[in-house]
């Protein structure tokens, strides 16, 4: 099937020295080239090769902008098909300047993920690499970044098809079994059948292992701090962020109200709430019962009490260890610089051992051991091993479990001699529940749904 | 002199589909390519192609990033330099990465506008030209834009050239003639130089007439948009910037508070005030004696006085129009579809005809004959006409300016029969002059000034 051309900006909008517009499509090349004044021709230009010129408008040739156009013939192409990539000086009217003319030819604008959706349409990458170009964007730290790069590499797409090769054995297996329905070759199939749903069952527990980690790397621990007044929480705010190079993240399409911090301590990402909210929380002592110092409390996965080892609990102080008990909480000592009058007993009443962490916030001493403790809180500190191949997507996790299921009760069936063509239709099930995954299976809105989540000109 | 090898990120920040680090210098391939896993190495690329791979980390091999890198070789590349660019998946961290393994070659971080500074230095383009190209990225309207893109081109640089090529020969006139101090040839001169002092005032004096346009067309017309209630001054607003493609723009560097929103009533940009601003401004009727509300009218370079033509002028009214008598003011006659209730004689006391515009807005009606009223009090009504050559940047303003005072001292001394080697010195100053404009004669501090305006990566 012929697709048509499509444009769109692939940068980031707002002031840059360089803005970059993507054309795709079987006649990008010939569409651009009338609009290019050059030395040289486009369409006889060799691929991958970059050429200066001007983008003219056809009508009365007035020149648009100075550019700097690359040729990429497919299938040598991120979209696999023909791509021009116009590179023009920065900033709002300039790419708009261009894009006009562009539309005013026979392209039309991409839509959101369009340009990675052709990709995935010839073939290049499968649905779950496609998926993580877009994790690679929205990335919030070094560590999901790695794993999502892996993932564009194909990292997870190998396991799935991994576990699909068994099932497609296994189907085979029962295909030439089927037609002898002696008891002897019936029971041999289903004990192979519960060998091998066994087997690719394993194998999918292994990914889901990796979902709640995977999910932390992926969207970052929501975190709170909360403590009574001065005992050094936007100290220790300030700290995370000086130390961390805090990566503050505008996303499009949000509005200033929900923005959140991101930082990221060796790897791992916290999730700070937005400005408001943290102030909101750090005033929790000051606001027990405001309903939205509670809510902030309650949304996050980690709260960090901040106390001041230099003064004894107090009343309110206990109140807020009893609110929190149950939660993922980590017990920041401060001032230890100071002599302590910590009843530390009584700490450890409400807290592990391992949650209580001595810093000094003032002197930056302490920080190490604070991730350590949430590494040790959230990946039983074992952060640093494994090969980087994590499920995080909501979709490929609910595959996976449904998959799963499905070969559940292919054993089941199995174990109880229900018939083996019965049982083929669970095997064939869990086999497409993978395939959508990758796409193998996969249905034009489902992709719709993908790639409409991705931002314009990817 | 060899120049040391730079890097940043030249797209802008946030959330794309692509974005483009830099790297420019004598280094520039050498040091990205042991960087660069690829099928190629890039120290044999020839110039301007594009390869794809992966940016590693040199250490320990890790792959920091899938990429598209482009070889640009000195000297046909934006600097003059070898130059590599390299294009990564979008996104903070996808950028960090490879930005922070570059960093740990021979490379540093480039200062705001070093690429176009380079190719300042490496003669590829003047010193207009490259101030111009920061206009570029900032421009805030299709003319504005127009006018800078030929600005790079070289119109203003040709004009400049042509004004001081008009100087060296009365200098080197001067410098035959002056070891012959013979009466008849020194009157002579004098002649030829008053009659070529003039030329080039002149030719500085058509420069200057066009600074006022080009400061507007660069900066917007600031506009307050004012009336009593309910007379459509929000409708006008929503009217102008939906039928003109409103441009909002956040300026990077500047905070929430001054933004401003532009819009472009067919190709005069607008700078409307910023919302808050224009609600303070929309309200003044009310708040008449408010301070803020005041100052945001005195403010702008136009007001935009609505009335409901369908009721009488009130007292308000009156008062309004008497505050802002003598200010480049329109008169919106709004509500025309009903019946007219408006003393046009009245109206006709304060505005003369060509600044009443009768309009519906709710029936889009009228919005091009507010465009002609703007253009015929800013422009004369000439805005189509001209070849695009404006002076609008305040540093080129102030040095024709100088140069002009420079020719008309040497003028006067001419005219007076001062000693030919005395006028000598004024002629010469005014090549100066007008050749620090174009960069000739630019001191560094100057240069470090006029960069240091630029954005990253530019």
């Amino acid at each position: 099937m012929l697709s048509d051309t499509i444009a769109a900006v692939s940068t980031a909008l707002g002031e840059g020295g360089i803005a970059i517009i993507r054309v795709s499509g079987p006649e990008a090349i010939t569409q651009v080239a009338p609009l290019f004044r050059s030395r040289v021709s486009l369409t006889d230009a060799p691929t991958h090769t970059v050429h200066y010129g001007h983008i003219i408008s056809l009508g009365d040739g007035e020149v648009m902008e100075e550019v700097l156009v690359t040729v990429m013939r497919g299938p040598r192409s991120f979209t696999t098909e023909d791509v021009v990539e116009i590179s023009t000086h920065g900033g709002v009217i300039s790419v708009r300047r261009v894009m006009d003319v562009l539309l005013q030819q026979d392209i039309r604008l991409a839509e959101p993920g369009e340009f990675t959706k052709r990709a995935f349409l010839g073939g290049r990458i499968d649905l779950s690499q496609a998926e993580a170009v877009i994790d690679l964007i929205r990335s919030k730290s070094d560590r999901a970044f790695s794993v999502a790069l892996k993932q564009v590499s194909g990292s997870l797409s190998e396991r799935i098809h991994a576990l699909r090769h068994t099932l497609i054995e296994t189907l085979a297996h029962i295909e030439v079994n089927i037609d002898y329905p002696e008891h002897d070759v019936e029971a041999l199939t289903a004990e192979f059948i519960k060998d091998k749903s066994t087997e690719v069952m394993e194998g999918i527990n292994k990914l889901l292992k990796t979902a709640n980690e995977g999910k932390i790397l992926r969207e970052g621990i929501t975190t709170a701090i909360i403590g009574r007044p001065n005992v050094g929480k936007s100290s220790l705010l300030n700290a995370l962020a000086r130390n961390n190079k805090a990566i503050v993240t505008d996303i499009p399409g949000t509005t200033r109200d929900v923005i959140e911090e991101y930082v990221t301590i060796n790897n791992i990402p916290l999730k700070l709430l937005d400005t408001a909210g943290i102030r909101e929380t750090m005033d929790v002592v000051e606001r027990i019962g405001v309903e939205r110092s509670k809510a902030a409390v309650m949304d996050a996965d980690l709260i960090l009490l901040v106390l001041n080892a230099n003064e004894e609990l107090n009343e309110d102080e206990l109140a807020l260890m009893e609110q929190i008990h149950g939660r993922q909480c980590l017990c920041i000592m401060n001032k230890m610089d100071l002599p302590s009058k910590l009843d530390r007993e009584q700490l450890l009443s409400f807290f592990d051992e391992s949650s209580i962490v001595p810093m000094s916030v003032r002197e930056e001493e302490g920080l190490d051991h604070l991730e350590e403790a949430i590494s040790t809180l959230f990946f039983g500190g074992k952060l640093e091993s494994g090969d980087l191949t994590y499920v995080s997507n909501v979709r490929h996790i609910a595959l996976l479990k449904k998959a799963y299921r499905s070969l559940q009760d292919a054993y089941e069936a199995a174990d109880q001699f229900i018939p083996i063509d019965m049982i083929q239709i669970d095997v064939r099930l869990a086999w497409e529940q993978l395939g959508e995954i990758i796409g193998d299976t996969a249905a034009d809105s489902l992709l719709d749904q993908i790639f409409s989540q991705f931002c314009l000109g990817k």
